[in-house]
């Protein structure tokens, strides 16, 4: 680098750390924040501390907020009888983009892994049975990934549901909206044809 | 956004506006970050400010740096008699990467352009003759991106050097070490052979 100073190199590390940059796009971005550093640079920085000082895990789902609830749990328009389980909060957020769900969720932080060594306590499936029982649920919608980790999750969580008098329940599995056959997997078309609806 | 706070979403749009991310990506950014904030996004927050703050163009050659003159100007084991003429920072930062260059830099801050207004005094070029005037330079090398508007400001600056007494060369155009002739681009293979040399 040649300015020698060791703050700006180690912005670019630490920039390099984000999903969808490298070492090269973090210098680009590193630099046009700094050919910006008043309209942008700073304004950033400040914003950054800030949430990284509010933000924490809701207490009772494991989304992001900066409360002791987030802002869904928090929401007393939102039904509590319904739980939607995600992995992650981005599949959280994704859900909310799609404007569908007006109940509640729960984060899972994770999925069951035997070559991760990650078990149910790793995950956050004893809280969920806790919700389940104190809560009023009375559906478990599991929007968990269609890998193989996540549909071993998904039967983990449904068997421990069983007899606790509460209907589980999974995405349905098919064509998207928009999606042409010919460029779609096989899984999908067949996941799609046994699921097949009468018109 | 599923979480209320405007201060995430600021920070997403915000990130949104940094080169290679968009609204997508800055989204993952950001939840990358906060789950993280303890050891990745508290301190880049931290440093970000920091540098926000102490960065300043180098009084001398355009450059960023902490102090009234960059590294490169402040660093005494720097040919003075040798200035480079880059476009920007980043050319610059690029020209250091080489390891080549062991004088000093001017940086131009754009090239000249009918199309969007910019003459030689939107650049930093009377700033160039005064230090060609004042710091015995002897050699100017012309290092700017071989587009149109680069090779014109480059032609203006050769000229109003010329009966200075100082010599003004420009970086060599050929193949690119490692560089396959079949992916080459017709000018280049031109440059490469007028400007072929004896083996």
């Amino acid at each position: 680098m040649s300015d020698g100073t060791r703050e700006i190199e180690a912005l670019i590390d630490a920039m390099a750390r984000l999903p969808g940059l490298g070492p090269r796009s973090a210098r680009r971005a590193v630099l046009h924040l700094m050919a910006r550093r008043a309209t942008l640079m700073a304004p950033m920085a400040e914003l950054m501390g800030h949430v990284a000082e509010a933000v924490r895990d809701c207490a009772r789902c494991g989304n992001l907020g900066t409360g002791d609830l987030c802002a869904v749990c928090a929401d007393p328009a939102r039904a509590t009888g319904e739980i939607c389980v995600v992995e992650d909060v981005a599949d959280l957020w994704a859900m909310e983009r799609g404007r569908a769900f007006r109940g509640r969720y729960h984060v899972l932080g994770g999925v069951l892994s035997a070559l991760d060594a990650v078990g149910p306590d790793e995950l956050r499936i004893p809280l969920l049975l806790e919700r389940v029982r104190d809560e009023g649920v009375t559906e478990v919608i599991l929007a968990l990934n269609a890998t193989v980790d996540g549909q071993t999750t998904a039967h983990y969580i449904a068997e421990a549901l069983e007899d606790r008098g509460v209907q589980v329940t999974s995405l349905a599995q098919g064509v998207p909206i928009g999606g042409e056959l010919d460029y779609l997997d096989d899984g999908t078309i067949q996941a799609a044809l046994r699921a097949r609806k009468r018109v």
